[in-house]
């Protein structure tokens, strides 16, 4: 789609971060192509040599703001399916009881529709991008591709599930099988996988040189484990074992040691905070500032529905921020800017999407519009920090992924209807629960 | 108005709290006068011997939700001025530098129209009453009532502010002023105001045999002044002065010794609530299940714009419960149904609002219809516990206060335009900090 974006404020998210006023972008096919003032528009025709685009659509901003998409870098999206129907109840017993057994019975066909379900509150949310782990990478990953979503795919590779050689397989057959997809080497965490198979998993990270990630730290429980079991934290295992040699990061890192954070650093690696669910399983706390301070850079996952249980990047962000403020007991505590970068620009670094991270000419069209007219977000002081500390889902108003609106001020464009994948989620969910 | 809302799913909030399927619900005036079965509503109208109401509107609810409007039990509406102005800062800094001058200039025609603007955010979000504490309560219980919103204003009086007589001439011209409004005796906080101030308010509640309310234990400074003032704390100190010798209550209560816990039994006190201004302002974490065990009530507020940013009661209903579970590292502690009672029926009764606090017969129409057509409930597994963990304000259609409709989606009804009231709202912003 050829998009003009006009009377827009902008946060293209590139540094010094300001708010540009009264702008233009444009969008030519998947890629944003102009952004700058409407008076020197014409003139870029003329430095590009270019006439000007046949125009599918233009939109008036009214002085809305257009800003990238947000990532959300951990999540299991088909896990909507487990939306508070397991709630005020320790971890262990929540999985065993109610998840296990229920995820037994999930076909491909079940993680397809749940996924799509869950797009609708990505695209609805501003997610234009979502780091995925879940059963079934392949109808996963068609699911998101059908709803025009941006999605990495990672292995959640562990003991009960497919053998390795099924890893590398998804790995040679799911990149590039779109632009829009792409798969990743990880595992879902080392108390589900024996040593022998973390050794193949970091051998095969080694054989195509491959980032790694993992649900890492997440509960004092499991690194008391791991330190048990292998005499040393999961990041130390990991990282001994070479998984960590071509970078990656680890999902949670709630609780982490001084050894850790040098890891950390050394392996460049990226952490995932998952704030909400932390809270709700009792989980703990992330140092964020530390992280910040020791320059490791920090993502934004959401995780799955079941222990969080929404989707929405907009609690998340408060959370980091709010936790961050409480743990250490410092007002000023990683500011509001540092967490829109987290929310945004690293979370796309993560998942290897470097073209999604910032607007610019050349990067994918993967944005979206926030409505400034709404209660929340007036008066007009400062609004990255409105986005941050007083924004809400309701704010978006319009979700563009490479170029293709999927979302317009409250309907869906992503090739199914809300109705028809409410209908088809609740038949999954009678389904599966009377089993 | 006469409204009959058909096909509707109701929680009444009353106990046991469950859903109620296909109901219909009569607001006749300003009170409910029927909630029951389709079928059995005429055999109603034969039982009580009156005539069909002449509907001004009959609402197909669709299966959505009708349930008590939220009680946002602790605000400082006309703060909305201060939102995103001075974040990342800390506490005494903040309010020295960034607050105290601006009110200073504050006239009580700016506090009118700051409180309509807060209007626009609390109506949209559900929020059908709030517990209000700021500088000029006689213009901002107009504006309330202007706008059509349940409120109770409620002193703040220190030493810098109107003197005691102030206080009882409001309480005194200000209830009974018309039928959404009340006013409430209370003070700023222990350390704004002297010894012969808090022992004035004290005589005058003993002299009306009224319940008193007072920021309490908010930070641990605040607490250790007050023992190095008073040798101890602030719940101690007010009760000792009799303050709360006719109930009441604290905002914030976040720092508890095991002598406050028993005054609160005592004095039949309510915990007002603020778990985001705790965190954004580095307080603390309340001790919510500690007050849950000791039987102590519980209600939630947002605390005002200026430390939170947004007035948005879902947001800290997932606080409530998520940084109870995060603080006893127990992911069963307070469920989400204490955090809905806290923040309907709980709040209503701290206020005074016994006619508010659930959904029955003879009780006031202030009621909210929550969109369960939205990605976040869906599959609709649970429908209170989806309210608390993954509701937002977007799932909130239509606001009714005393009967009368005052958002209905995406429409304010409440006298005044968002548009106009954005002006003003910048208008004034821009005249106060230039200044």
């Amino acid at each position: 789609m050829n998009l003009r974006f006009y009377n827009a404020r902008i946060l293209t998210m590139q540094e010094p971060i300001t708010v540009l006023e009264n702008k233009e972008l444009w969008v030519e096919g998947e890629r944003i192509t102009y952004i700058g003032d409407t008076g020197d528009a014409h003139k870029h025709l003329v430095d590009t040599d270019k006439p000007l685009p046949a125009w599918d659509r233009e939109i008036d901003c009214k002085g809305n703001l257009l800003m990238p998409g947000f990532k959300d870098a951990h999540t299991h999206s088909a896990m909507v399916l487990f939306r508070s129907c397991a709630d005020d109840e320790p971890l262990q017993g929540w999985l065993e009881k109610n998840i296990f057994p229920v995820e037994a019975q999930m076909t491909g066909e079940d993680c397809y529709e749940l996924t799509r379900l869950s797009c609708l509150e990505y695209v609805s949310g501003g997610v234009t991008a979502v780091f995925d782990m879940y059963l079934t990478p392949e109808t996963i990953l068609d699911a998101f591709t059908d709803c025009g979503m941006r999605n990495v795919q990672v292995s959640g590779i562990n003991n009960f599930g497919p053998a390795p050689e099924v890893m590398e397989e998804r790995y040679l057959k799911l990149n590039g099988k779109n632009s829009l997809s792409s798969y990743m080497f990880g595992a879902h965490a080392e108390y589900t996988c024996s040593l022998e198979l973390m050794e193949t998993i970091a051998a095969m990270v080694h054989k195509y040189k491959a980032p790694f990630f993992t649900h890492n730290s997440e509960t004092l429980t499991e690194v008391e484990g791991c330190k048990q079991r292998y005499g040393k934290t999961p990041t130390q295992l990991w990282a001994d074992l070479g998984a960590y040699d071509f970078g990656g990061g680890g999902y949670h890192m709630v609780h982490m040691s001084e050894e850790d954070f040098a890891i950390c650093k050394e392996k460049n690696l990226t952490v995932v905070t998952n704030p909400a669910s932390n809270l709700k399983l009792a989980s703990g706390i992330a140092p964020i500032s530390r992280f910040l301070k020791e320059g490791i850079p920090v993502a934004i996952g959401t995780d799955g529905a079941g222990s969080n249980n929404c989707l929405d990047m907009f609690r998340e962000m408060f959370l980091v921020t709010g936790l961050a403020k409480v743990k250490d007991m410092d007002a000023s505590s990683v500011d509001g800017l540092e967490v829109l970068k987290m929310a945004t620009v690293n979370g796309a670094r993560a998942m290897g999407l470097t073209d999604s991270d910032v607007l610019a000419e050349g990067k994918y069209a993967d944005l979206i519009m926030i409505d400034l007219n709404q209660p929340n977000m007036q008066p007009l002081h400062n609004i990255p920090k409105n986005i941050v500390y007083s924004g809400t889902k309701q704010n978006v108003v319009m979700t563009v992924i490479a170029g293709k609106v999927v979302y317009d001020h409250g309907r869906y464009e992503i090739g199914v209807s809300p109705e028809e994948l409410y209908e088809k989620g609740n038949a999954i969910a009678g389904r599966l629960f009377k089993a």
